[in-house]
């Protein structure tokens, strides 16, 4: 486990309690030694650590902000090359434009458990925080069968279930599910900031929508801003929606278009199916393609899928 | 009560229970009958009722649809032109209009009480409705003092606490804190609708922001159109925010602006003051834009403010 904050510290607890044999990094002492006094195998010095996991042929999983793993990676490719690699990050091209960068692409399959707390740093960790969790796992063109099962077994043994997505599809997903409402809820808070009598009117409509505001202005910006690709094209559908309505309201025509098709489209995403997914063999042709259809669909994989027994 | 639905019948009962003498109008005899059965003074009969409210000079509330305004208010003038008259209504502006136009401005205070639920019909409401509700009471600038105190107290009987806003200023302020943000949750849920894995890996953010877009698309389209010309600024101001942060977010750039500012209206929010109005004496010199300025910074009315002793 590379990095011991919120998530990686997390995971290092809940893969330890599902029976794994653990070990973690972590460049601040401060993490290490309070991971230590709870018992876990921990260390301030990445090369040995690596050393360790290359010896074990670990799987390593990549738990540090963004703007780290460069470094990470170069240390990984020259110390632990041959290990299988994952990540737990939010925003899955730019991981993958860096592995690919330094050579690793080929031990590579990216993660994104979808779990937080508004916490942060090892303290904040918790054996449970995956339990019954969506956790993403990418079935992007390259990916190798054998690692990708073990990032699925991963995920299952820390309680979550696995969502199989492209990366790309990832990305987009994110943009309009997660950046796409924190923008939103920015711009009304704003905008009701500067109406007289607004907040003292404010009821559950503008909680609602503002709830996501209240989040730190510095982690807003990192997962809008690195995954900006993705969002600028949802953000411009949701405004090429929003100047339909107004031309309507200023012309006193109904708003049907917006209202009829917002309604139907919640009311959709309130009866999204969750399908097991159960028929697919990892490595089997097309499995890749298989998984993220059905990913898309809306299936998860809630126990382990049967790897085909061969090399690709 | 002219209109006995939900909110109608809710404050017949309230009042009622208040210890107030209560009699109610309903255009279709089902509400009639379901109202007298439990105990109610109500008729299928308009001028008999409002016969009744002039001999008794009662004060007359308006709870009908915007729609039904013009006839209901027709009669009044025809019948008990000099009831002093309330509304219940969301949309302040246009009642006012549908007032003045049948020319019983004079003895009209509108209101709003901030309760409802998704049910409507007499069956849906319920006495304790208002309960802990704001009840918006217009301080416009024509209005009485004395039928003022009268919607005051009606309000603060049915257990609201009462603020004071022109009716311009709630107009501009329901577009701000009601309208826009189910503009934006349905074109968030549009846009969501139509990017494949969205509903898959939708979570917290996705679900408060279209929280409301499960509204019944014809209450939205009603409140939402019948308010458009508030409405289109505050959207106006909510799109420019976003064109901002998109052109920031194309450029490379920080979305600093948008995201800090959202952060630092919605904790103003969370901390704003819901001081009591107390030192307001109703009708003495400017306490109109007195109450206005009060129920602006916050200021609610708890209980009932005397009122100065002398014709305006």
């Amino acid at each position: 486990m590379l990095g011991l904050g919120l998530i990686g510290g997390s995971l290092l607890r809940a893969a330890r309690a599902a029976g794994r044999e653990v070990f973690g990094y972590n460049r601040s002492v401060e993490a290490v030694r309070a991971a230590r006094a709870e018992g876990f195998d921990a260390t301030d010095n990445l090369d040995e650590a690596l050393r360790r996991a290359a010896a074990a042929d670990a799987l390593v999983v990549l738990a540090v902000p963004v703007p780290a793993l460069p470094i990470l990676l170069a240390h990984i490719r020259d110390t632990a090359p041959g290990c299988p690699l994952t990540d737990v990050t939010s925003v899955k091209g730019r991981v993958l434009e860096e592995v690919r960068a330094v050579g690793l692409l080929d031990r590579f399959v990216g993660g994104h458990p979808m779990a937080g707390t508004a916490e942060s740093g090892w303290a904040a960790g918790d054996a449970g925080l995956f339990t019954g969790a969506p956790w993403v796992v990418a079935v992007d063109d390259h990916v190798d069968p054998h690692i990708w099962a073990q990032v699925m077994a991963l995920a299952l043994d820390c309680g979550s279930f696995v969502v199989p997505a492209r990366s790309d599809e990832h990305d987009a997903a994110a943009a309009t599910i997660s950046h796409l409402p924190h923008l939103l809820a920015e711009a009304l808070a704003v905008t009701a900031g500067d109406v007289p009598l607004a907040f003292a009117l404010a009821a559950g409509s503008f909680r609602d929508g503002t709830r996501v505001a209240a989040t730190a202005p510095d982690l807003v910006r990192a997962m809008c801003e690195a995954n900006a690709e993705q969002l600028v094209p949802v953000l411009d559908r949701a405004l090429d929606l929003l100047h339909h309505a107004r031309a309507e309201l200023v012309d006193g025509r109904p708003i049907t278009d917006l209202v009829e098709a917002g309604h139907a489209a919640r009311t959709r995403y309130e009866s999204f199916p969750r399908p097991d997914i159960v028929t697919v063999v990892i490595g089997e042709e097309r499995w890749r393609e298989e998984l993220a259809a059905q990913g898309r669909a809306g299936g998860v994989i809630r126990s382990a899928l049967p790897v085909r027994d061969s090399r690709r």
